[in-house]
């Protein structure tokens, strides 16, 4: 692996300057918008508007060209039409800016006067300055107060996950969905047709990244299989790469080719990718997010026995059934367990089997308490599920499931659904949204229902039993 | 099938007099609850409370007994304890009530004490009253002014959907979050331990009630197989039946003994049924909601072939991916369609291929209106998705899926996710659900992903064909 990215990939970082070309006091251009998005998140470097037409952009003094900006530039953002972009970059390089994010699109993914613009940007790249992109939205670094084109309003404090994405419009969803659910991002990359840095660089420098502990990806196609899979292997023993293939369906193919004229490849050969480098699969938005979440607070030697704990039959039953179709074990409570539990839980309506029903989705915070406490020192489980338990209705309830986490060391996941969807109950929903925001500075993983929480469950110690086998 | 239901059952459903029988003016206790959500679901029928200890409760004269009562009685709710509900269920019978509800828990999911106590009731019901429950939450019926436990807040109108419970939780949850989704219920009925009307009278019932145009259950164990199997093929071609059995795992089937006490039967046995009845299983209350949703709104010839139109490249192969994996096809655009589209759409950063990517997430109205009308009248496609664009913002974008749809006869599916599930974006989700319930007031299916929508389609395009075939 190599160890200079950490170095190489400083300016792009945490740029002390940046040069944003093509930038216009217009905000319904896309220069416009770039400009605006940097000076909202509030970068605090020096920052040159480039633009030939206006002398001042956005209240900040304008230059005619990159060329003419005084002192080195360390960064420069590009949004200008891709048939001006090789020259700019040109002039990047000549003025000795050390790295450039193009985000104007136009490329090989328009086909072949496309990818001869493309080329260019290769041969000039090779000369002496690093690219990301063309055809992305380029790079949220909140260390370095950078932030993509939509993002003004991502959070300004890093996170320990690192995101590459081959796709903009996840590259700004993923932190954004993250903010509420309690990740936070040390960089996210949006590196598009990656005709210079590409997801192996990215991935190298991640993997030194001190700042970043758990690696996350969008990956549509790789410049170099063989490459690719070589580092992917020696990453994820050394820290958790949690992965999201697109294209490997006929129809997604065809859309990666449209996006960013990547090879999709084929579902059996990334099968064996997955499986032989010990990346962690996930299929969708959410199981990227949900997995993330608990490699963010859950301890590596968790184990997949599990008691979920609910207020209804049904609940249980769902639970059960639930945990156990994802590969988790829900293992029936030996008779004296389940006599002292009895003695805490109503006597009609409720069990003490596990999963435990505590007859009531809003128990009452002393019961809930007992039940855990006893389930945790005697159940023989490793996580406790609080499985849809409303726990928007009393504080002393809500605060249990964090104060057995603490007290006893015990591994809690809270599942928390949304239960009604209507404009009505907008009330519950911030009451529910303040919960988890609570459980989330608390270090308690959340979840919206339990086949999500028991799928990030086996996805996590599928990783750590893999890395154990493996050591 | 028997056709004398709705005359047996319209007691139940339509009480002209309802007795509450342990209610009491203390709302914290089993029975005072029962009688305050009657009254605040707006009961128009008579409604006498019995209670031996209160001459009033909750402003209404009260009565020792049911056979204190004047006049008829067509239906009496019974919160008393286990061990008193014989004797209260004989007074009933001598009385003439036609039909009770035992929400009362405590029998046989409790062991022999418990069974001895049912095999009673079951033997009043034989010489003429009809039990719903023991250990239930009775019955909601917007239609006769009846809910059921918690459901006080559940929609007074009535819809095409009924539902049949064995889980009192689900019997609650399901109708309040169908709420948000636009979806109505005819009647809800928590049926718990069943020892007199059980899902096999349930099914008769709702597949004559002409109020009921979809059949929906939770089933977690059946009482005569053969019986069930027979009844719901005959059903089944009738009316579409969305089925959820609990318990087919080990933990899933141990929490059907403690919750009703049924037996929870092999996954290969039930995969038997569901195939060969022509039901449409659903695996979890997302997926349940999900498909009742395409059935209320979605024509029975609707076909398997989609384009999603989205707003970015990676949606788009994400997209693709969900279709195709879930059995939707994404057939590619002949060359004449894609050069039509492109002259639409931006130059760079979208795509005419299918899915149909217009480069932005919040398209103008114009613009998504032309491509979709293109879709619609050129594309060869039964359905189009709108794929995860940004409804919120412009009212004339939100109502481009509805006019196409009505003016082209196309079926159009909407997915809006959450974005951000922040306490501090709490407005935005104020907004996202004004338009998901501006949609469900025109009849378009809103999902929250496109995973989700795409079970939804298969599951209802599947019925469709099976009932086809099978004609």
């Amino acid at each position: 692996m190599s160890s200079n990215r950490l170095d190489e990939f400083a300016p792009i970082f945490f740029p002390q300057t940046l040069a944003v070309i093509g930038a216009s006091s217009d905000v319904r251009k896309f220069g416009g918008r770039v400009l605006q998005a940097t000076l909202a998140f509030g970068y605090g470097g020096r920052l040159y508007p480039v633009n030939p037409q206006e002398s001042e952009v956005q209240g900040l003094k304008a230059f005619a060209s990159v060329k003419d900006v005084p002192g080195p530039i360390d960064f420069a953002t590009i949004a200008v039409p891709a048939q001006a972009v090789p020259q700019v970059v040109q002039e990047c390089l000549e003025k000795g800016v050390k790295a450039v994010q193009v985000l104007s699109a136009g490329f090989r993914e328009l086909g072949e006067e496309g990818a001869e613009l493309e080329r260019k940007l290769a041969a000039i790249a090779a000369r002496g300055i690093r690219i990301v992109g063309p055809n992305c939205f380029g790079v949220y670094s909140p260390g370095g107060g950078i932030t993509i084109l939509p993002g003004a309003g991502l959070p300004k404090e890093p996170g320990p996950v690192g995101f590459i994405s081959q796709s903009g419009g996840y590259a700004i969803r993923v932190p954004r969905r993250g903010q509420g659910m309690g990740i936070r991002y040390s960089k996210v990359v949006s590196y598009g047709n990656a005709c210079d840095i590409n997801e192996c660089d990215l991935l190298e420098y991640f993997a030194d990244d001190p700042q970043t502990e758990i690696i996350t990806g969008y990956i549509e196609g790789v410049k170099d299989g063989p490459r690719f899979f070589r580092l992917l292997r020696e990453v994820c023993r050394k820290k958790p790469v949690i992965l999201w293939k697109g294209g490997l369906t006929q129809g997604g193919g065809r859309a990666v080719r449209s996006h960013t004229a990547s090879l999709g490849g084929e579902e059996h050969i990334w099968d064996a990718v997955f499986r032989q480098a010990g990346a962690i699969r996930v299929r969708d938005l959410e199981e990227m997010l949900d997995t993330t979440l608990a490699f963010l607070h859950l301890k590596p030697d968790t184990g997949r026995r599990v008691c979920p704990i609910g207020g209804g039959g049904g609940i249980g039953v769902a639970a059960a059934d639930a945990c156990e179709r994802a590969g988790l074990s829900v293992p029936a409570f030996p008779e004296e367990l389940q006599k002292k539990l009895t003695s805490i839980i109503p006597a009609a309506g409720a069990s003490a089997r596990n999963p435990v029903d505590v007859a009531n989705p809003g128990p009452p915070a002393q019961m809930l308490r007992a039940v855990m406490e006893t389930v945790a020192c005697e159940g023989n489980v490793d996580v406790i599920i609080v499985d849809e338990l409303d726990m928007t209705m009393v504080r002393e309830t809500a605060e249990v499931p964090v104060d057995i986490r603490n007290r006893l060391g015990k591994a809690v996941v809270v599942v928390l659904p949304v239960e009604n969807t209507g404009v009505a109950t907008l009330e519950a929903e911030g009451a529910r949204r303040r919960v988890c925001e609570y459980y989330a500075s608390q270090g308690l993983p959340v979840y919206l229902t339990l086949e999500r929480a028991a799928g990030a469950l086996i996805r996590f110690t599928g990783y750590h039993r893999w890395r154990a086998a493996d050591a």
